[in-house]
């Protein structure tokens, strides 16, 4: 079997995965399908699925059953979704769009966006817990509890925290690396060892340690292109509010390395995220392409 | 072994629970402590405890292991603290005052108390989902989609919005019936059914389908007494602002079935859930006396 080009491959798991996500957000006779409807605006409103993409190709690697990596690739983007949907609050980024569209406090109203983000955590921790994937129990609790230290208090969240009291002032090197390998990249790392944990492949074995690696490599300079893009690129090509980093004083990679030194550095990374899957031989072409594709990319 | 008297079994229990939520939260030395700062706040301000004493006295009905017992108690402890925190937010029920005392928000601010939130979900799934208990990983799996069940888009949060969508028009008895047995009944049947999880009784066996209707019952007589409670006490007794739900014209019990007739049916629950309690003879007084406390409690 032939790998796909990665953008065809990209295209078909976008598909997979938001059919997945359909399926598991029903619409309901009851009240509260309004809550059901923002849950599915925040989740199936596009985006480029790479968090359950990465899941869905390390899986791969393993041949691990891929319903269950569709669940578990559906689960991220759930995470995913819900912690876009809080921070555009007015109380966090207030921002009014999201991919080009009126995020969804915007597009229903805020008490109900609080909600729906509640939900759609609740909603990530269910999809990778269901035991109709046939996954053993220790399987599955293992993916949840990595998810739950990945976007928590010791992740993400913290992540999100740390770039909130950090507003208005400079920070270091070190604690702007700090803060995005928790507020962005513990979530890509989680995608990245989830395939090796779907597979129940052991902590200790190379393999899983080499997609940790990789995906640690991939999230930094996924931020570092972040930056870069959004100090370059207009609003219109962003579907959101351009330079909201620079006008907030926000510490990022462009204002610590300036735009030449971040596009090095990023290439610095991803030429190291390749190397890490050596191990896998020609089966992790597509996770090489994507590394290439997530500093490549322009939106 | 005879049982303690409520009251002190209850104390007992909260401080346990407590000392619990204490060791699962520390502080740390980065930026992100005002975090764990907030979230400490929210889940050690108080509170009966009573889902956590639940869990702790079902699960003593099988000899369940008591640090499991105390991990899960603090996990249901940690999802009712989040509830708690985002219901408080201007956008939802905009309240101040939470058990006398800033609610969180108030002493941090909006941001911290959204993440905050946020947050302590997440953590009341890495507290059951921790493998250091001990549990076979099916039992820990099968607490967590529990919990998620009675707390997501199924539970808890679709009755929020259930009741944010009822307020201003008068719903039937059905309807409010159905909102409570979602909003505050599902973590209340979770919590009840949790101890024969935790002890791996099968779905099936009558003990755990005794806890369910037990935990249903008293579920809803909690509500009921909640709703007599509000159209009766003053604001300084309650520690919140006494009367909004009147104020709002919440559809509530009372409303329905006016003072007294909200009080025999909440006798009348509480008896039918004493009755469930059979099966387990004199162990389970406790949860006996637990249940006329549901309705006795002044605050």
């Amino acid at each position: 079997m032939t790998a796909l080009p990665l953008k065809e491959a990209l295209n078909q798991a976008c598909h997979e995965i938001e059919r997945t996500i359909d399926v598991l957000l029903p619409l309901v006779p009851g009240d509260e399908n309004i809550l059901i409807e923002a849950m599915r605006y925040a989740a199936l409103g596009g985006g480029k699925r790479l968090r359950g993409f990465l899941i869905l190709e390390t899986a791969a690697l393993f041949d691990a059953p891929r319903e269950a990596a569709l669940k578990a690739a559906a689960s991220v983007e759930f995470l995913h979704a819900y912690s876009l949907v809080h921070d555009d609050l007015p109380a966090m980024d207030d921002d009014d769009l999201r991919r080009g569209q009126p995020s969804t406090h915007k597009k229903f109203n805020e008490a109900i966006a609080i909600l729906a983000g509640d939900a759609l955590q609740t909603s990530a921790f269910e999809a990778i817990l269901d035991p109709s994937t046939k996954l053993d129990a220790s399987i599955r609790a293992e993916l949840a509890l990595s998810l739950a230290k990945a976007s928590g208090s010791t992740g993400m969240v913290a992540g999100q925290v740390i770039d909130i009291r950090g507003e208005g002032r400079a920070l270091p090197l070190e604690e702007v690396s700090r803060l995005h390998a928790l507020k962005t990249g513990a979530l890509i790392r989680y995608s990245a060892e989830a395939g090796a944990i779907l597979a129940g492949i052991s902590k200790s074995d190379p393999r899983r340690q080499a997609l940790l690696s990789y995906g640690a490599d991939i999230g930094t300079a996924f931020q570092v292109a972040d930056d870069v893009l959004d100090s370059t690129a207009s609003t219109e090509e962003l579907g959101k509010t351009a330079g909201k980093d620079e006008d907030a004083s926000k510490s990022n990679y462009v204002a610590l390395l300036g735009i030449e030194g971040a596009r090095a550095e990023a290439r610095r990374l991803i030429e190291r995220a390749r190397n890490s899957l050596e191990i896998f031989g020609p089966r992790a072409e597509t996770l090489r392409s994507l590394a290439d594709y997530f500093v490549e990319r322009r939106s």
